[in-house]
């Protein structure tokens, strides 16, 4: 590190009262007081701050050190724009890879042993696996349904993934949003009626999309169907759900990261691998509700 | 930003030779030139540099200043760690953004219009839906054997989901290893190696897990079987592609990143979504052909 051009002031009992930097040490009349010259509009980090919070205090104001006190604002040491870049991008990786459901190993990826990785990854992918059998216990208890119109299995899948992408598009941008300090809980109703807007008009345009790639590719180029009527009513089962699919998925999505962080917990956790999870029933739920709304005989 | 307390060195034409504190200032005798007490081990960033690699080097160097130059090496100007740490924090976003299957918007969340929100999701959300349609033409060319054992169907949300949510750990690990300059494509036998045994000892993990649980929760509780024959061959062929599949999704999940790399794209695209649309499709076709090499009459 290059060295500091401030000097913090203190009292005689070490408490913090501003600071001078070199620039006005050189710049001062031999007669000068420390006390006359230097600055007392100091922003300064608590020893029992967040170290996150700390440095994106750095990032807001452009320091290049901050003095850090005690609770009875005694200096106590300096924190450095330095280590607030390491804490930065520590964070963000700590933030990365529970997005993607990895426990953070706090190393350089090739400096991991395969156990280290199995063990950041396995807790996950049994929680997740463990949870996804209740998809598997839905797709059960409609069997007799599927069995009946076999060709709605076909759009299981992409259900399902357009479901978990438009989720986790909407909890990502908002644990990034609350990583930097853009969004708070109490922003939850602005967050939640902005994606509910960007979801209708998201969900609209898939549905219309799907419903034509139903009749023109699935229906008269590979002859999927049976008849023009049964082609259409599994298009409007299918581009419905898609519509219904994503809004909850949006609304699931930026929801949970903020509720989340208002119980105490790492938003990140509520990223794509959970919200698919949920999301992945919830589909499967309206995808068979609809269809027996819709479609003559299940 | 805190005044800079680094002055540079250049000749008559402007060309960067080294550099001095104020400290070294301020301690040299009266008769030393410049050039006696100026350090000449000068790291520059070139007009010509990546903003995203000039930040790395400031994390790496713990720079607070870094002179520019030209081609030519001449002084044309600095950046400061304050400009560092917003392109670090902009580049990250822009990569998490990327990593969700979202067109980076440089914008906070609440300051984005609805359309904006929208144009910077749908084109993802359709590529995606469409790419899903093919998993579904796999399913649906199956479709007489789901007939046959349609208790096969109840497994495919899980394996899906297994296998996208393995490739994505890979993928994110490797894409934010790759951002930070921890892995370069040369290192691709590594992180291959890496992957293939830990996705081993993953993929076996969850495949006796699940074999556990297909007998004693979805056999022995709920009576999904018909036999215990049954629930032990279904058990076989699921736990078989479980492990198949994560070391499949994990091998891809870590390729893709660094190929992406090697031909100029940005490897945060090659994240879950994508990723997730390749190994449902690769899952089911495992799962399939697993299923019709042990099961009877299928």
């Amino acid at each position: 590190m290059e060295t500091i051009n401030v000097m913090y002031v203190v009292d005689k009992d070490r408490h913090l009262l501003g600071f001078v930097t070199i620039r006005q040490l050189l710049l001062a009349d031999e007669e000068d007081l420390i006390g006359d010259i230097m600055d007392d509009g100091l922003i300064s980090a608590s020893t029992m701050d967040d170290q996150e919070e700390t440095a994106r205090k750095f990032k807001k104001y452009d320091f290049l050190t901050m003095p850090v006190v005690d609770k009875e604002n005694r200096l106590v040491g300096i924190v450095t724009i330095d280590d607030a870049v390491d804490v930065l991008v520590e964070e963000t990786t700590e933030d990365i890879e529970r997005m993607a459901a990895i426990s953070p190993s706090y190393k350089p990826y090739l400096n991991t042993g395969i156990m280290e990785t199995v063990k950041s990854r396995i807790p996950w992918l049994l929680l997740l696996m463990v949870s996804a059998t209740f998809t598997g216990q839905i797709i059960s208890s409609f069997e007799d349904q599927l069995a009946a119109v076999t060709v709605l299995n076909a759009y299981i899948p992409m259900l399902m993934d357009t479901g978990g992408n438009s989720g986790s598009q909407a909890s990502v941008t908002v644990i990034r949003g609350i990583a930097l300090g853009e969004i708070e809980f109490s922003d939850i109703l602005r967050v939640q009626g902005k994606e509910l807007l960007s979801s209708l008009l998201c969900g609209i345009t898939l549905a219309a999309v799907n419903f034509g790639k139903i009749l023109l590719v699935d229906h008269l180029l590979l002859r999927g169907f049976d008849s023009l009527n049964e082609a259409l009513t599994v298009a409007l089962v299918v581009s419905i759900t898609i519509a219904v699919v994503v809004v909850i998925a949006k609304f699931v999505g930026c929801t949970l990261p903020l509720l989340a962080k208002k119980v105490g917990l790492d938003p990140a956790v509520m990223a794509s691998p959970f919200i698919t999870t949920i999301v992945d029933a919830v589909s499967l739920l309206v995808y068979f509700g609809i269809a027996m709304l819709i479609l003559p005989g299940i």
